[in-house]
């Protein structure tokens, strides 16, 4: 059995591989038929998901699943609608590969540049929600790549029927089947051998629990693009317009609570606490959310007492941290040591404070008056991501094509020799 | 004394992160002033800096260590004066960090770009030359980073040498000393400890034997930006102009033969191979390197037979391989299969061909009428570089300030919130 999950990956890896060649220099409209093929057939296959969905959500409910995950699962007509939509947004989207850039001659003669490239083959492991497979597909497929998914088994026959659209479509483009390839198996097993195969994966993109990513990044031999926690700050300056500093503090934790780009931790200036956590505090008790604080903030507004290990908690549910600090140094030392490095939010009316929160703020997305919240690819205008990064090589942030790819150097010359 | 290891590493991991907020931040003219300083340093050590040298060259001879190395091992005034043009050639670049670029507004009204910002923390582990101190040094100075370097015992007395100017240099620039640290000790446990401390080291980059580079990367838990093998091809298209393609040919081979941009394999069209080859192979072998064709190219000039090993061969030597292929399309799938996706060239005068060649061939370097030998950083106009990378993801071909740095998003807003 171990033999057999063995020989398969390696099948499966070989293929990838091998159309990895052809997707990677396809043309941007046989990519784009293609995207346009499967949106299609996911149209036309809309019973036979919702039948196969059905069979995930009875599991799903026999098997006593949270319910917040059962929605996760649910995929019906307003779902689908969403999937094809995104399919024909990414079409949309600009082609990545190929763009050449900065080139200039050099004085022996040569004229050096760069031009974007596909990496090759991505693996992508997530778990429930069964949408992922056709972001996953459709932006690996426009960015060049060839790619191998391992969906969760609470989505095992959703996501079977969403991938053979996607093959049908491949197929009906005149691309290898085998440019999206879902592993027919939940075995984690199969998980363990795709870790392996660095001669044919070039980069593995994990989504889902901690524990999950944890296990990838330190069993894997091949690149990781990962997201840990999303530890988000907001920092109310004292130079804050307190209007627009509640409406964001606000915004950024309450708008939706279970996600990376939620507010967790919100650090005030001592100037302003007073005047900003009074009202702010009463707003956010009324929707729910449980308050904790340092010594000073449970001074100014009802709340319980925050402790140490609250500054470095992803709650992903209805309760904020507080603290008051006494400058800005404060707050970015605290947003340094404690947070995730995923999105940090300075609200400030003041020109220098912000140029300096900027610069100093370590994070993948750092923001002067905006709610944590747009920390997402649709929102930044890259049509649909695989993850939020928080690694700091190649890709930061939303990792939308062009974290899909890279740059090679191309050189043109004239027959140029060097002479050392 | 494992214990000891282990705690020296975690200090020289937590002075290199507390720096790195440091040297991340400040200023270009303070690190211009360092750089400046740092040379200085250098010149006023001339005499110490080659008695330490003389330690390591007597011990070399002692060890009866190979000649060549022997030779990367010395540090004469000429060695000197090289070093500090080196570090003067990085200062007059332009600083990477902190440059901004692609903003614009989204629908919401928020305007999104990214930031230019340093890794952080970049551990090298290198092996014989004692200038790689000094490069490393400089690049992650420049680019913002701290550094914990870790050089072969062969220099040690050098290395340390050079390492007490840059201390020098970066205290009389008020930046903190611990910015760039040499390591005290060449014990191998040492760099077992520096690539488990994710918490402190950002990014690893060996630079030596490809032992090393495969053990590093293998341990590893911190991402690895590595250069393996340099098998770089000439393919020499029926459209050559065959002046021109013996030209590059030799040059690319014979200009400098342990170097990893060296040509290795050499691949011709059969409408041209005898037209090339017979004067080609004369000059090769007139100028000392010993041919080994296939079966065709054994029957146009004298060779020796290659074996299939030979293709996927490195041999940093006065060896290369030959092989007449049938059309472009052979050539380039022998590079993509044989190849390390370091640097291969075409020669052709055909537009189309040149397109197609620069589009398939997958690898760091792809260049057209040019000669492989070109592939550094310095040629490039990076100034200087850390290594070549062969890897896919975050920096490919020769790494310079920019393959020190990634960018983060950053966001301006106007108070916007986020309505889902």
């Amino acid at each position: 059995m171990k033999n057999d999950i063995a020989s398969y990956i390696a099948t499966v890896g070989r293929d990838a591989r091998e159309s990895s060649r052809i997707i990677g220099s396809a043309s941007s409209a046989s990519k784009s038929e293609a995207l346009k093929q499967i949106a299609a057939a996911v149209d036309g296959a809309r019973a036979a998901i919702r039948d196969e969905n059905a069979k995930d959500m009875a599991a799903a409910e026999h098997n006593g699943i949270d319910q917040p995950l059962i929605d996760r699962l649910l995929l019906n007509d307003k779902g689908i609608d969403q999937m094809i939509e995104g399919i024909l947004q990414v079409d949309a989207l600009k082609d990545p590969v190929g763009e050449m850039s900065d080139f200039s001659y050099r004085p022996t003669g040569i004229q050096i540049g760069k031009m974007r490239v596909p990496l090759g083959v991505i693996a992508m492991i997530y778990e429930s929600r069964p949408n992922v497979t056709v972001d996953a597909a459709s932006l690996s497929l426009k960015s060049g790549n060839a790619c191998i998914l391992r969906g969760g088994s609470e989505a095992f026959h959703s996501n079977q029927a969403i991938a053979a659209c996607v093959t049908q479509g491949l197929v009906a483009a005149d691309l290898p089947a085998t440019t999206v390839q879902l592993l027919n198996t939940t075995d984690r097993a199969a998980v363990g051998e795709l870790l392996k195969m660095h001669e044919y994966v070039d980069v593995i993109v994990p989504r889902g629990g901690k524990g999950l990513i944890e296990r990838i990044s330190s069993e894997s031999r091949i690149p990781v693009i990962k997201h840990l926690d999303g530890i988000c700050h907001v920092y109310i300056d004292a130079d804050a317009n307190p209007e627009m500093a509640i409406s964001i503090a606000f915004n950024s934790k309450v708008e939706k609570l279970a996600v990376c780009n939620a507010l967790e931790t919100l650090l005030i200036h001592a100037d302003v606490a007073q005047n900003v956590l009074v009202p702010l505090g009463a707003q956010l008790s009324d929707a729910g959310i449980e308050l904790r604080g340092c010594e000073r903030a449970q001074g100014i507004a009802p709340m319980n007492p925050a402790t140490e290990a609250d500054w470095g908690e992803e709650y992903l549910g209805p309760i904020l941290s507080i603290r008051v600090v006494d400058d800005m140094a404060q707050a970015i030392a605290h947003i340094n040591e404690y947070g995730s490095q995923h999105t940090d939010v300075i609200v400030t009316e003041n020109y220098t404070k912000s140029r300096a929160f900027i610069a100093q703020v370590d994070s993948a997305s750092v923001m002067v008056n905006a709610s944590t919240q747009f920390a997402d690819g649709f929102e930044y205008g890259l049509g649909a991501e695989v993850g939020i990064s928080t690694d700091k090589i190649h890709a930061r942030g939303p990792v939308g094509l062009e974290g899909l790819t890279s740059q090679k150097y191309v050189v043109f010359g004239h027959g140029e020799i060097r002479h050392r």
